[in-house]
């Protein structure tokens, strides 16, 4: 599904999409946009750059941050849920890795947590190895976040 | 100065830089941290797209939305300070405008305002009437926020 099919899968269910993004700082939500009317289900979105700002802006438990620092398939779904809490919408997606060239918190380029949480029940929570450089490792976790998003509204 | 040498200007001042973006939706943010290195100086962001996450998420006056909507400069000054204060950054970029096609609260397509909020002083805007289709608009915007951050660090 493309950007432009999302928007409208979302628009039909009368839903939204929020995003908490990390190693992309932004790059899903700005797919998201690039679409016109996107703004009747896009809600917006937490750039969590900054292991800090996971727990400020997006609540993920500091301790978790703290014992396994920022890049762990549960940092993914507590921002996912902190996306879509946060900025009130029906589904929020969360995405945490390392897109290189040096490794994070001793986790090598390539690892990506992507998560998306919706309506009534856990998040549901995939990880990347991606190849390839900083550029292609954040254009792969945003198109992963967008295929995990399609998968659900076909359901 | 492209992204690249904004990152090296703020590593070599110490300083930090985040974003509150609404058009925008994340560009700025992602245009620093496609930067190798750019964790150092890039907190994070704010993308407000929904005009009530202005409000909740970067904490503009709420009577100032309803009054004026949500493209009015000093909105856009109340995101640069939003975004610099809840990112606990050094400088904050904000950026609220129409990308089109369609109007918005009454302003035409190609109205954006881009506010930059340093240490100890008041917002400095900008106002721009883009030319162009969404993508154009919203292009330009991210590059004129990155010129308004470099005119502040050649100073």
């Amino acid at each position: 599904m493309s950007p432009t099919e999302l928007v409208a899968a979302l628009r039909a269910r009368g839903e939204t999409v929020a995003t908490a993004e990390s190693l992309t700082a932004g790059l899903v939500c700005v797919a998201l946009t690039d679409v016109p009317g996107s703004s009747a289900v896009v809600r917006g979105g937490l750039i969590v750059y900054a292991t800090e700002l996971k727990a400020t802006l997006a609540g993920v438990d500091a301790a978790l941050l703290a014992e396994h620092g920022a890049v762990h398939p549960e940092v993914a779904a507590q921002l996912a849920v902190g996306a879509r809490d946060r900025c009130g919408a029906t589904w929020g997606l969360g995405l945490t890795g390392v897109a290189g060239p040096d490794p994070q918190d001793g986790v090598a380029p390539g690892t990506v947590h992507i998560a998306i949480a919706g309506p009534g029940r856990e998040p549901r929570v995939l990880t990347l190895r991606c190849e390839g450089d900083r550029h292609a490792v954040r254009a792969a976790s945003r198109d992963a976040a967008l295929a995990m998003l399609a998968s659900e509204l076909v359901t």
